[in-house]
């Protein structure tokens, strides 16, 4: 069995239970951005149930394009106006550098990547930066409400970065 | 009281039930490519715990130059080896279209935006394409292992599609 096999047969038993229909505008007015890691269950370590949030999720909760994007149909279509943005300890990102990736993807594939890497060495600065991107985008129309997190995978706790 | 600071009073009684450390590395070597959408809640519907998979996110759930440089990282970094890629019904990307909605972004803020829209008529037809935009990135060492889903969102069932 894969795990995608597997994860077929636990959505059946979920399926199974009739989860309740819901609206398809998040019921908080709240997006979160948050890295992939699988460490961080978002919905858990803040309290909230499906219906209340989009949750933007990549390798290191960056902002790219991508997030800009998605940000900009999640309030402009879908009524979203306030942003938490989240980093961790011990990140991925950390462990790499721009350049070094870089070389590697192209060394192994024979591709240079087209697309920036987003590796960071300080999390809490990577937030601050990161507040600050969204908080200039002119595609978001509520951006006084972007506030920036650094979470702990040790302990599940949150710290708010002040930016 | 915001969104956010419900979320931060919510995450204080999380932490206080002290959460188990996990490892870095997903201990399914899975990585999840879904939409932001509010109505999925990605773990439970898929029967994974925190500490299993890589959960990706964006508007859409759609294939961006950020899901292949977060999968490269995943994969490479990381040791996931599948991906498991879902769409869902009734999603937003299909109320809008790239033209229109870049036209809007134009107008409404005197910027024309430099990264595409990734709107789509028909969710399955997208899942297609997205599949095989992984399945061609050289970028990604485990291509073998990319499959495809359209999750129901009135009953929380997925629905597999061949590509």
């Amino acid at each position: 069995m894969s795990a995608v096999d597997d994860a077929v047969t636990a959505n059946e038993r979920f399926a199974a239970a009739s989860p309740p229909a819901l609206e398809t505008r998040p019921s908080r007015g709240l997006a979160i951005v948050a890295c992939m890691d699988a460490r961080i269950d978002v919905l858990a370590a803040l309290g909230l149930g499906p219906g209340e949030a989009h949750v933007l999720r990549n390798a290191g909760g960056v902002i790219t394009d991508d997030v800009i994007r998605s940000l900009a149909i999640s309030q402009r279509k879908l009524g979203t106006r306030e942003v938490m943005l989240i980093h961790h300890t011990d990140c991925g990102m950390e462990t790499i550098s721009d350049e070094g990736f870089a070389t590697e993807l192209e060394e192994e594939t024979g591709f240079a990547p087209e697309f920036p890497i987003h590796a960071f060495t300080d999390a809490e600065a990577d937030v601050r930066e990161s507040v600050l991107r969204l908080r200039r985008s002119p595609f978001l129309p509520h951006r006084d409400a972007v506030r920036g997190f650094v979470y702990d995978v040790t302990d599940g706790r949150l710290r708010e970065i002040e930016a």
